[in-house]
């Protein structure tokens, strides 16, 4: 057999299916010892253990000593935007209080100001470091939100930008339409009028113009209530357009229950769910994002991770990249974050940033797993074994990350 | 005036001086935007503000929009030993109690019984590694304390290969002694017996070979109490060689106040230390070497730094690089999480990295600094403010590392 490329000799780690992995079934994933991996015109040909002398490939990679994982997929970004938060930080830091930094110029929606008096190119360039920094940490496909705009001209504009990135570099993107992330400075005092004017103005603009796959929505106390978010969510999927909701990370707002009730594709954050809206996720198959790095740099409590997977959930992990509450690129960070204060196991760490990450943006039959068919979209990672992947802490343990069976990053020894 | 290298255009980022800062003077660091760093033979000959066109270099690196501090140093690592320990967290992780893991031969012991019986190079070329990677993430300068061999013949083969370590790589090492980091299984139940083996036997022979700058004592409830601790460090005194001490980690044993006492140079760890004993310890010099990495990944309390900081006590950070409780290279997270948990500023967070950690190991004279006279360690960050690194999560932000003038790290586009 010809092939483009293979990969031997490698110990391979992956889930298998299409599906989303539910409960405890996250942890059976298969690892084969000294195998190999054939890629051919971006797709995976063969995968199996043992001797590959009979596949004659253009490019081979031994990858003996190495992991060798599905390429990371990180479900829950909000990479589209301006400027950065570090002297935000740096004044909270110097005692400064949350009233005095809001004056400042500080918050979510300081980066909304930056974001719209932004040229593209500025807003691109930013990115595309993000993006090559995702790349070379593990990450090959990731979900993109808008959410910096807040006005429809702007929504679009980035969401716009959103689709020029797929051509720009290797990491597949998948568009997340989210004006309500949250109300901006005109809209004060009248939260009712901007939510009105996502439905009836952006949503509909959104959907003609094919610019995004999923709605997305803030909902919590003081942004986006229950009645809210259910109204936007109910119009987006009358477009079209598959649902995400960021729920519970404070209050327990009853938005697992509204994800299940919309048979959203997931539900992310989930800090403060109560068990009756877990167990209707789980009922109606949504699958749970959870966002450690964000916890941790908020000091907030961590999501109940081991509770799902007892219960029955998918669980799936992301970034959460943004600017306030969580800039780091890494998964690997998150994947150490999922082990230490997640306390899942290295098997269902690895499923949750992959298969089920994949499934939560509607991915699943293309990426996620290492098996015939699937996309060539694979990490080798210099690690002796999965275990050592959460376990070694906050260095870039890929080695060689691979999209559609091409090399797109490859380590300084 | 001709120089070897010459980075100009940079925003340069530093504390002052040669002795550790104390208190809220670590806040006090010099900021030069536009600043330019000349130097020659390895060392600085001239760092200003503005134009450096009157300089004539060998290699002129621009540094336009970048920050360059002073290499970072990391003033306590456990590098030298064989093995790691992923396997013992994800049989925690599958529910395994602790007495059990230990059954299985998990805990430091394991790494002890995996280092008696590696090989020199398998030891060699796993620090290596490590080393390689510190490298990339910033640090030019690194404490190694031996502990994993626990009797004579082995400690003394670990030191040596920690000094065989200087001529390999480029990151300069200072060698401590610490074979009381835990009772051997050869001595389980003979504490006493061990004690005096390390007193009467190591000790002797580390300093009349030189081997070690500092003797440490893992000062711990059930590991070595007060009066080993004190015991073994007043021989080392005798013996020439500077004094550690990993103190109050779990209780309050009165590690802190013997590190005054016997005018330590650090005491490490300081998590359940006493007012009382953290005066003491400021009233003697004594530096609070902070270990954020090993609090998180133990989920143990943070240290008390800003008590410190406005107590008057010099704080220094390290990574604690060991493969149970930190297995980390990164002086970045170890900076991230100063932020994050240790509520420390980014201008206190500098010079706990760089200036102080220096001092923690006896070498705030020759580096720690950007100074006329200081060595040429620089690492340029790809931030475009001070701010930005503690900030910046998980990553690596380091775009260049200089040691002694050359360029040992270049990081790929
Ligand atoms: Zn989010
Ligand atoms: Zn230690």
């Amino acid at each position: 057999m010809k092939v483009d490329t293979l990969i031997k000799c490698a110990t391979i780690a992956t889930p298998l299916g299409s599906t989303p992995k539910k409960g405890r079934e996250m942890g059976d994933i298969q690892i084969i010892e000294n195998g190999y991996i054939a890629i051919d015109d971006g797709i995976i040909v063969e995968v199996a253990e043992g001797e590959s002398s009979r596949i004659e490939a253009k490019n081979t990679i031994n990858a003996e000593g190495k992991v060798v994982t599905p390429g990371l997929v990180d479900p829950h970004t909000h990479l589209v935007h301006a400027g950065s938060r570090e002297n935000e930080m740096a004044l909270k830091l110097h005692g400064m209080t949350y009233l005095e930094i809001l004056k400042n110029g500080g918050g979510i929606l300081s980066t909304v100001k930056a974001t719209r008096s932004a040229s593209d190119g500025a807003i691109i360039s930013q990115i595309l470091k993000s993006l090559r920094r995702m790349l070379k940490y593990g990450t090959t496909t990731a979900e993109v939100k808008s959410g910096y705009g807040l006005n429809t001209e702007q929504e679009l504009r980035l969401l716009r930008l959103i689709h020029n990135l797929d051509s720009l570099q290797p990491i597949d993107i998948v568009p997340t339409f989210m004006g309500a992330h949250a109300v901006p400075e005109e809209y004060m005092g009248d939260k009712d009028a901007y939510v009105h004017l996502v439905v009836e103005d952006m949503l509909p603009k959104v959907a003609e113009e094919g610019l995004a796959r999923y709605c997305d929505v803030f909902c919590e106390e003081g942004v986006f209530d229950i009645n809210d978010s259910k109204y936007i969510l109910l119009r987006a999927r009358e477009l079209g357009l598959g649902l995400k909701i960021h729920a519970d990370e404070i209050n327990p707002m009853g938005g697992a229950e509204l994800a299940a009730e919309l048979k959203a594709v997931s539900a992310d954050h989930l800090l403060a769910s109560t068990d009756e809206g877990l167990m209707k996720m789980k009922e109606a198959d949504v699958i749970a994002v959870l966002l450690p790095v964000t916890s941790f740099s908020l000091e907030e409590k961590f999501a109940r991770a081991r509770d799902m997977i007892e219960m029955g959930m998918a669980v799936a992990l992301a970034t959460d990249y943004n600017p306030g509450s969580s800039p780091t690129e890494s998964m690997q960070l998150v994947m150490n974050m999922a082990a230490i204060k997640l306390k899942m196991t290295p098997e269902e760490i690895l499923t949750a940033a992959t298969l089920n990450a994949a499934c939560a943006i509607g991915m699943g039959e293309l990426i996620g797993s290492i098996e015939e068919g699937k996309a060539g979209d694979v990490v080798i990672f210099d690690a002796p074994n999965l275990n050592y992947i959460p376990y070694h802490l906050g260095v870039n343990l890929s080695n060689t990350v691979i999209k559609r069976g091409s090399i797109v990053y490859k380590a300084q020894e």
